[in-house]
């Protein structure tokens, strides 16, 4: 008996399988599709070596507002168009039984039962992706609100930001996101040629990994850049703890990579900007157990759900 | 049997009485005291004269961070100090037993079961009154996250905005609220000394009523400077759909009275900035039922907890 698993983000679609969610192992990453209908066709192929005998059911987490009732998903800021029928193809496609969801509600899943938010009540988790994706877990389930909670990457907190993948401006993930971590690399990489971050870059474009890499080496640009992006991650931590006090952040998603550098100055900007800061507990700001394969683990675990 | 309800709020403190939850009546407002330590023993000697034999508890909102495990206020934006013990001081005063809770999550359990949130599943409550506050109700229960859940008033949506009562900048109280309004009427009487707003102020200071009462009458000003708020309070909104995605938005509190002026240009500011407009149905956003006695009404079914 075993799953399939994937999680198709903003930039990459992941997939792997395994006997179990814990157990899920990663057998490929493609380029997640630019438009959403062509979406369900990549998922089939990617997974179809995957699929025999054994495999009783699959479980697809996916960015962008996803309908869990319906399995469709109804519009992404990463992908042109949307209202695709992504369960209901990748099911005909593939001849399993499909549970689509979030990627960030299922990677909140796999946190909050087995990950760094195992035993607290409210587990928030911040999937710092391509942009920014959002999942609550209470009790042990995934709250959706009506359907699509946990939006956070589009909160607006500067009217003057940057512009948004989404249209808008001064969205959290236009502040802070893989996408600005990417973009403050090549920023630092321009401005010192022979520096650490073009230097782990070696002629490919510049990414936010090479920027953790320098500031890992102790490069004060990267390390800067990297303190800057965490001030602005602590600013929307500090929105989310006063909208939502959750028990735990949970932070996932590639650009968690970044470790420290990152949420050092995210938890002392949540500490010291988060409404009654000194009259409050600290929220745990932790980093996902599973890290970047969270929203696998957390398809696997869906799916498994759908075989009961 | 009757029940004693205070709704003590960032200005005003409500209190009343009656035999149920809806029917309970106003008894008195009082100011809210500005030392937070003074607050026990205005509530305590605010509702004496209400208190015989027949009084079997007594519930009490407050604005600020309140707990509602341990009865205590533990910060206030509006009131100086915090750790106040208010439920044990009011308990040992007046020998009743005393349910705290916040001010804004007792008023949306008054509108999720008797209101108009009735017959949704999850219910955010907007109390506008001299800040914002916030209450989630999930299936019936008061979702408290952690403790403090709902402090969404104090969500900086724009870091050069205006200074809010909690000394940060751009918090969405500081940018409509019932403070601002009564700034904003402030501004246009004194644009127009001899206008709609002035004229409704008679020599008093211009609050916000001034303004809901001049636009009401047409005045253009007035009517402007509602549509400006309630495209602040829009924006808030098209905030927390993304993150919470609410069935049914609530909105309570004094400013309320504003009416269609303001919560008119706030639906559609919603619409047109929530994330995945167009792809996604309107969130509904009514008038609370209970006006600003939703917390009074809250109140009471908090104490009549307590009896049970």
């Amino acid at each position: 008996m075993a799953v399939i698993a994937v999680d198709c983000g903003g930039t990459n679609l992941i997939f792997g399988r395994g006997d179990s969610p814990a157990g899920i192992e990663v057998a490929g990453v493609v380029p997640t599709p630019r438009e959403a209908a062509a979406i369900p066709g990549a998922v089939a192929a990617a997974v179809r070596p995957l699929v025999d005998g054994s495999v009783t059911a699959m479980g697809v987490g996916c960015a962008g507002l996803v309908d869990h009732a319906t399995g469709n998903l109804v519009w992404s800021p990463h992908s042109r168009g949307g209202r695709v029928a992504l369960g209901t193809e990748v099911a005909r496609a593939t001849g399993l039984p499909v549970v689509v969801d979030g990627d960030a509600n299922l990677a909140a899943l796999a946190e909050a039962h087995m990950g760094a938010g195992a035993g607290h009540r409210v587990v928030l988790l911040v999937a710092l992706g391509t942009g920014i994706g959002g999942g609550l877990v209470v009790e042990g389930r995934v709250e959706r609100g009506r359907a699509f909670l946990g939006e956070i990457g589009h909160m607006v907190m500067d009217p003057a930001g940057p512009l948004c993948a989404c249209g808008r401006h001064g969205c959290w993930e236009a502040l802070v996101s893989g996408t600005s971590l990417a973009r403050a690399a090549r920023r630092v990489a321009e401005g010192d040629p022979a520096g650490a971050v073009a230097r782990a870059a070696a002629g490919a474009t510049p990414r936010g990994d090479h920027l953790s890499a320098a500031a890992r080496e102790g490069d004060a640009a990267a390390t800067a850049a990297l303190a800057d992006a965490g001030e602005w991650l602590g600013r929307g931590l500090a929105n989310l703890v006063a909208v939502l006090d959750p028990d735990v952040i949970v932070v996932g998603g590639a650009a968690a990579g970044a470790g420290e550098a990152l949420l050092g100055p995210a938890r002392a900007t949540l500490s010291a900007t988060v409404a009654g800061a000194g009259y409050r507990a600290p929220t745990p700001v932790v980093v996902a157990r599973f890290g970047s394969r969270a929203g696998l683990v957390g398809a696997a675990m869906a799916a498994e759900e759908a075989r009961w």
